[in-house]
């Protein structure tokens, strides 16, 4: 497995790769890696010739009260989980080189980008699209994959992938979860242990909404108030939202019906946790 | 020479160049070709394999009160422009499949493109930005062309170009001119008899500042009342904005020195004309 720091080496491996005619698979993540983020490396080890990993903690989808600093950092584990999921480079570029001091160029997928995490998160989803774009235009893999826990973030960047005519395969994979439900998250080692217990909630009020839908629910304000009341039986969540939506187009339904994305972000202290379920009607 | 107007075809094309190890010289324009793009696209047939010119009037880069519909086109004459000027491939989108109505994805360049015609035409820029994001991801050229006619387009492009790490070559060429010094533009056609005569007086200016600066004045708020005194001399002309910023960065300047650009931006009835000169104080 090689790892790469520097943009220019990466383009120019880039390079060699695209003239022997193999394929680029491509995982971007800001490290501190769990069995969600290995997922998408098997999955483009089973698909693509060369598996490209990105390790880099985005300063642009922090907000300024955000976890950017403290964000969770162990690259030595990382390097370990990611020859064993297949990974044949890692590419682990530096901030001041991602973003010189001159930077002033910005990717806005607007719209779908202002709802449920883009509302608590102003400038997220830009820093996310921005970042993405960038390592797109470095990396030039032919497949990208993602993870369905950033529900949000996966839709803003298949729009962003076909609007700008990238030519990208964007692959959105399934939540990988702990033994009680817990979405798998970097973010979960900032969980205490009253936290981490009460967390599994989330998952548990996501299965109510399911069944709320499958026994004939179609009033979306009924199923979260019943999600809301869920989870305030644990005081250690503080629910930031929760919000049933059109799955393709995030829109706020009135009435459940057709494929729905049931999804929430809740605080666990200063520690923000998100889930979702697509349900059918 | 081949006329492309899928982008789907477009980027098989693409892919077949690629595959033969061939690089692409690219020209994107908005048609009614004169000399200044058919210098661009002689020099791209000088230093690239495969010269691929985009034909496309950009909607996005219009202002609503601006001269979308009345653009003048002639693809007929364009074609046999190109061809002469050794162009393979006119890449001709179709507005429909470049902007379909869900699209919502946008580039912009920050602080390089507010001023000067960016503060007469809000938006321009963005349309320009995202336009060309979208042409240089289906052509995926080596090296792209651009006139310094519309100087701040150059820099807020290489901006853009740099900061998402595109990897691509892009050159500035010099204006080229109609006898009197008026500079080649497909607006020209909108003039007047009058008007076009007139017309002339914008280099005029230009050449004024050069001389001015030559001569030892520093302060560009003289220079650019004498170029505006100019100017005036002919009622069928009125200035937008004249100005004079430092060639980089494109801000104003309190005392010229080192390599400035002035610019101008002039009204004939409802067209726009506008030139630049590059001068060293």
């Amino acid at each position: 497995m090689k790892i790469i720091d520097g943009i220019s080496r990466m383009q120019t491996m880039v390079k060699i790769i695209k003239k022997e005619g193999k394929s680029i698979g491509f995982v971007p993540t800001m490290g501190y890696l769990h069995d969600g983020h290995a997922s998408l490396a098997r999955s483009a080890r089973a698909h693509t010739d060369v598996v490209v990993m990105s390790i880099f903690v985005n300063p642009l989808q922090f907000g300024p009260s955000e976890d950017f600093n403290r964000y969770p950092r162990d690259f030595a584990r990382d390097e370990d989980i990611a020859r064993r999921a297949g990974v044949d480079i890692i590419f682990y570029p530096k901030k001041e080189e991602m973003y010189p001091a001159r930077y002033c160029t910005y990717v806005d997928v607007e719209g779908l980008a202002s709802g449920l995490c883009g509302a608590s998160r102003p400038g997220h989803f830009r820093g996310v699209t921005t970042v993405v774009a960038k390592l797109f235009l470095i990396v030039k893999p032919d497949m990208a994959y993602f993870g369905q826990k950033d529900a949000q973030q996966a839709i803003v960047i298949k729009r962003m992938v076909e609007d700008l005519n990238m030519g990208i395969d964007v692959k959105i994979l399934p939540i990988v979860r702990e033994k009680d439900g817990l979405a798998m998250s970097s973010r979960n080692v900032y969980l205490s242990k009253v936290e981490r217990a009460d967390a599994a909630v989330l998952y548990e009020s996501l299965k109510k909404a399911g069944e709320m839908i499958e026994g004939g629910e179609r009033d979306p304000k009924k199923v979260i108030n019943a999600m809301s009341d869920m989870i305030k039986t644990k005081p250690s969540m503080r629910v930031d939202y929760i919000s049933i939506v059109e799955a393709k187009t995030l829109k706020e339904v009135d009435a459940i019906s057709g494929e729905v994305l049931a999804a929430l972000a809740v605080f666990a202290g200063n520690t923000r946790l998100v889930d979702n379920v697509i349900l059918k009607a």
